[in-house]
């Protein structure tokens, strides 16, 4: 007999049909003697159509307004969960942010959450009741509704099984877990059973878009037991069948390499022989910042002269083009040349077990370099070896990788 | 300067266009000085789409949970309608049912409310500040959200007028005010400068359509002025452009006839030869009762034999098939034969002057005959006729009526 929190993403209740499968997979967990409060995101395409709504009226729209108009999406999907249940002879009831109270800071549009009064939830669970709460909302303390940004369901799941002290947040998706790679670039791949909440985190930063990066991040932090896993297939017989995301100490056999991750959404910009004197780094990046551009990769060399410096880094190719305009506009940055490239991809080793083994490294350039694979950039983390390369050889070097570090489902 | 509620009805703000129109008519009157509160209702066919859902998961699901789901679309377009005043330069902000609070009883789904604190509304409104409050939504004692019901908005917006004190409330729909009849069977109908409340009511349930029958009872009781105008209409230099409702006394050139009202969604039962002792109404209509089957009018005659009775009586056209049914199921109802006929329609003339002028009903009775309209059922009330036409004379039977009480737009 365990506490559950299972959170269900907008794909999984996009129409009646799917809120009714759902909620039979909670069915399966209280009738296993579990108590379990469900998250619900809203019904996919609904939140897309309300934040059109507001961007209709206006592009600089009060976020106060905006909260209370893109939480509905939510509360809609918490009534119908309610009735779902209630109709597979569950006893449940929808608590909204307000109600709970779930609350956060006045950051509309983003808030971040403070504290989440868990005694009534509790209460209503122990008494065998199953609470179904709305994802991404919440309350401020003037008693306005806020929401957490987007993917913001996942935060709210993580954090009401902390505050609950669940045994594990179940995060049912449109996937059936974690692979070592896109199933769809290596078919190869092979789901993880386990993963560390560090390795995840660089998996999710690096787009494998299963969880919200600060959903993992409060998971750490709160130590709460992560399971990723589909909405669609039936586990009967498994009492795991998703990757569980948990502390490093409880991974058993720690494999040096979990996973080769890879984007296509980036774009390369060089500056030529910026003056290599001190305060240069910070003359390029901060009207970058103040254009709000996340810049992802970094790499200076001096340049042969000794007087000057070329920077090179990363940033998603949508930004590209107010970059150039920014760069471009920069007070007081003085350049050569600017030299961009929208043509290319970054490809992540990702490992936990990289931080005690060497050679990790060499094997990941000796495997491109035998394919003829250029680098462009490279930058390493504790757990990560990211790469960019020409768009065109994603796939060969993802392979490479893939085969090169032994991930295949034969091999593990 | 006065405080007035603006209420917009789903077709008022049916997409962000008409919401920005509306959002322009509530300006107006700010800038001409007054204090508004606007209540909104849902984009039209939300509420709908949410009302389906809920059948679809179960049709006898929780009302509670159906509050939860239903009032969310309210509570879209409050926030969309608080964005579209600000950007028109109009300090505004949303209201929910539990903001405020907006206090009702507990039967969810068609809840009644108890009590509307206006304070903090009232504070905000002398500040200069437009409150736009989601109609048809509430909370009960327990903290959770109720709905009065459907066309519930027009119901919230007059209890919120009462509360505040406000000297109008004002209902924008599609139509720009009552109407002697409907303009679409006799073009000569004249639109109405003023009705009273009993007038108005008859014409609600009489199914003129205009505004819901609870609000202009609330209305009365609490003494609202009304003003039923058009929201797709530009009302420039006219302070009154739609049709007042208020209290008889108020009402200057009194008229006989104030309108023709007509309804197809009629259907008759005559049940011939049921004994003639006391009691036997109600083994009629006690059966019907219990079936939520509401009865119109009733005529009783006794038979020749002078030991039975035949009972005539009109239903919406939807109930027959079960009326029929429950009839001939019911215990211990003895009778001949059941006669039925869904190829009926009710014509009405009301007019608050028949209270003191006589010959209102027989100068009905003269019209129809010259036009040699049979006269089913008659049935009245101080200030209304009614009675029972074949269909296919509905229209003949309107006109001739309109034309003899003098109300076109020439005779006026």
């Amino acid at each position: 007999m365990a506490l559950i929190v299972a959170k269900f993403g907008g794909t999984s209740v996009a129409d009646v049909e799917r809120i009714e499968r759902a909620a039979a997979k909670v069915v399966r967990e209280v009738k296993a003697g579990n108590k379990v409060c469900v998250v619900v995101s809203a019904m996919s395409g609904v939140t897309n159509q309300l934040v059109g709504y507001c961007g209709e009226i206006n592009k600089l729209h009060d976020t106060r307004e905006y909260d209370v108009v893109v939480s509905s999406g939510e509360q809609i999907t918490s009534g119908l969960m309610a009735m779902a249940l209630q109709k597979q002879g569950i006893s449940a009831r929808s608590w909204l942010g307000w109600q709970i109270p779930f609350k956060t800071t006045d950051q509309h549009g983003r808030a971040r959450i403070t504290d989440v009064d868990a005694e009534l939830l509790l209460e209503r669970l122990n008494d065998g009741e199953v609470c179904v709460v709305p994802g991404f909302q919440g309350v401020t303390e003037a008693g306005r509704i806020s929401t957490l940004g987007r993917g913001g369901s996942d935060t709210s799941a993580v954090a009401l099984a902390a505050a609950l002290g669940a045994e594990r947040c179940d995060i049912y998706t449109d996937v059936d877990g974690v692979y070592t790679t896109d199933p769809r670039v290596v078919p190869q791949a092979r789901k993880l059973k386990t993963i560390s909440f560090e390795e995840m985190m660089e998996l999710a930063s690096l787009g494998a878009k299963v969880l919200q990066t600060r959903s993992v991040e409060i998971a750490m932090k709160k130590g709460v037991a992560l399971q990723v896993l589909s909405s669609f297939e039936d586990h009967i017989g498994s009492d795991l069948p998703g990757t569980l995301v948990v502390n490093e100490e409880k991974i058993m056999e720690e494999e040096l390499v979990s996973g080769i991750a890879f984007s296509r959404d980036e774009a390369k910009v060089t500056i030529l022989r910026v003056p290599d004197v001190p305060g240069v780094a910070s003359k390029v990046f901060s009207p970058l910042a103040k254009a709000a551009i996340n810049i992802d990769m970094i790499v200076q060399n001096v340049a042969a002269d000794g007087k000057t410096t070329d920077i090179t880094f990363t940033i998603a190719r949508a930004d590209l083009e107010r970059a150039i305009k920014t760069l471009e506009d920069a007070p007081d940055l003085e350049y050569e040349k600017l030299i961009t490239a929208d043509d290319v991809a970054k490809v992540s080793v990702v490992g936990i077990g990289m931080k005690s083994h060497s050679g990790v490294a060499e094997k990941m350039f000796a495997t491109l370099a035998a394919k003829g694979i250029n680098i462009q950039v490279i930058s390493t983390s504790e757990i990560k070896i990211s790469i960019l390369v020409e768009e065109d050889y994603v796939e060969l070097a993802v392979r490479a990788l893939h085969a090169a570090y032994g991930l295949e489902s034969g091999a593990a």
